[in-house]
């Protein structure tokens, strides 16, 4: 291997890394309609269209069972693939599952995980119909793969946003990444003096948000019931910036993002002050919250305005433009892609 | 956890841990007509069929990156996937593949791994629309989800076997686990002296039904074109033994297996001897040949006779009868389920 030419993954990065191996990729089936590129895939399927995603977690490095309870793991497994069906407009219908463990694990700590995978189906009205059980000699690895429907004229992409339409957000943002970061703090505590407690009381919210979080079915529902149909959509796992940029380049488009209107709850807030974090760069670039990113047309806001899981953060523009983040004085910047995985690193080293 | 159960995994196998994480499963959509328990799930799918299976892959379980070159592992990942959908009588069309990878291997050998992904893709004429790229901390992991279609009164089971429907298996049998002993011999060799280079000459096809098999699309093809459509089918991944046992079980049946009848190839036949294996067990419990096995009705036997592809290894019978396996000179005994696994154990030791 010496005189071959060895390029670092690290140097391409996760995103350049999918580009350069699947720049390539042509489809041969009629039924495949969008293939790479989306939260998921879109297969033409007789009347309605199939919507297939898949994921993969590993542990220490998407978990750490130090704090993260099994069931909770089986719980936002399922339910981060879920959300991924719901970034499209669609519904998830059936999931399949894979784990591979080590005996570390008994047979009652599979059947807890388990019972979170379950639970999330139940849920969700999502049936478990296959998977693949297998050893594995060293951390616990569990693949989801999600099958969902949508009618043809309601599938949304990420490239369908128009210059002028407005910019939506569910929920609030930046819960999860405050929640990973007590754990970790209580998690170091403990390293540290095992005697001590971890002190978790009162932050309930953004421990759940990292712990078991929800996907945004009800915001699909919402938007049938209001005759929206969103001209792009996203759901936010590595960070609301990182998600704008994306629907950006997809629509090549540019847009205007309002740092004042970026919705936070109060306790997100007041965590990312007591850890000296600016709650804005969190919600901005904290990931995992499974809200999703959507943009309207103009014409529809009158049937979201009001509504307080919708949050109108800014509007698309000319490409030309770029992607600005409006600071309440007035000042703006572009925004960078500075994405989870950067982010975290960051904040870690 | 003192006080809790702790009931180790390797007291109940796989097909046990299974068994128990899915017997209170259930289905609340219409679409999902068959779940866990065959080759592939079955989903509505409008006017067809979708079916939809999955495997995951690791380093250093499932393949050893010191003798299998990263192409053919991409490509075997694939067609092992696609081995599901052809034993459930389909045809495969969609493919997500996600990988996890540490800072070991750089972007040329991940390309290469996707140069045997594409390459399968492109022989078996399907599309690769998604997948996950990750971190991993340890060795290679390979998860890939396949999608296929069948039309309604195609779709084969393992449940659909009746009493006297002929067995019958495509190709032949042992040539992937003898592949897979020679290429353990050679490392082991390696290990103890570096400076010997592996002898593999003249093994070209027990190393190739190891490294890169292939996926019996063709059978698929040609029982279609001679219009017979099985009454059970499974791809044999495990060993015809444990395949056999699946098939009887799942059809509430009993079969008789004679034993000349297993076809064997004949370097396969002779690298068995030169490692002092008996021919007949090897074809019997090794596994990953990706052949099919199937029950044909007895009124469809002049239609698949004298086909070199095909060879009529037994037939199904009442349970109560047993699943026999029948030597030449007329003795018989109970096949037992060794399946792969044990038999690598048992092997190995």
């Amino acid at each position: 291997m010496s005189k071959e030419a060895r390029t670092e993954i690290d140097s391409l990065g996760e995103f350049g890394l999918i580009k350069l191996l699947t720049e390539k990729n042509t489809s041969q089936n009629e039924s495949t309609l969008k293939a790479v590129g989306d939260d998921a895939a879109v297969i033409r399927s007789g009347d309605h269209l199939k919507l297939l995603s898949t994921d993969m977690l590993l542990e220490g490095v998407h978990f750490d069972l130090s704090y993260v309870p099994l069931k909770h793991l089986g719980y936002k497994a399922v339910v981060v693939n879920l959300s991924d069906i719901y970034a499209m407009n669609g519904r998830a219908k059936q999931i399949t599952v894979s784990i591979a463990i080590s005996n570390r694990f008994s047979v009652e700590a599979i059947e807890e995980l388990y019972s979170g995978i379950y639970l999330a189906c139940s849920n969700y009205g999502v049936d478990l119909v296959g998977g693949d059980t297998s050893a594995s000699r060293q951390g616990l690895v569990i693949s989801v793969s999600v099958i969902g429907e949508v009618e043809e004229d309601k599938v949304v992409y990420r490239s369908g946003a128009h210059e002028n339409d407005l910019l939506v957000v569910s929920g609030d943002l930046g819960g999860a990444y405050m929640g990973l970061q007590l754990l970790e703090r209580e998690k170091s505590v403990f390293v540290d003096n095992p005697d001590i407690q971890p002190d978790l009381d009162g932050n309930d919210y953004v421990l759940e948000r990292q712990l078991k979080p929800e996907a945004r079915i009800d915001i699909v529902d919402l938007l049938n019931k209001m005759e929206v149909v969103p001209t792009s959509m996203i759901d936010i796992s590595d960070g609301l910036a990182s998600e704008v940029i994306h629907l950006c380049d997809q629509s090549g488009l540019g847009a205007n993002v309002y740092d004042e209107k970026i919705p936070i709850d109060p306790m997100t807030y007041q965590r990312a002050r007591d850890f000296e974090l600016d709650p804005g760069v969190v919600a901005l670039n904290g990931g995992e919250d499974y809200e999703l990113l959507f943009t309207v047309k103009q014409s529809d806001y009158d049937k979201i305005k009001g509504n307080p899981n919708l949050t109108v953060i800014g509007h698309m523009q000319n490409k030309d433009a770029g992607i600005q983040l409006i600071a309440k004085n007035g000042t703006q910047h572009e925004l960078s892609a500075q994405g989870w995985d950067a982010f975290l690193k960051q904040n870690r080293s």
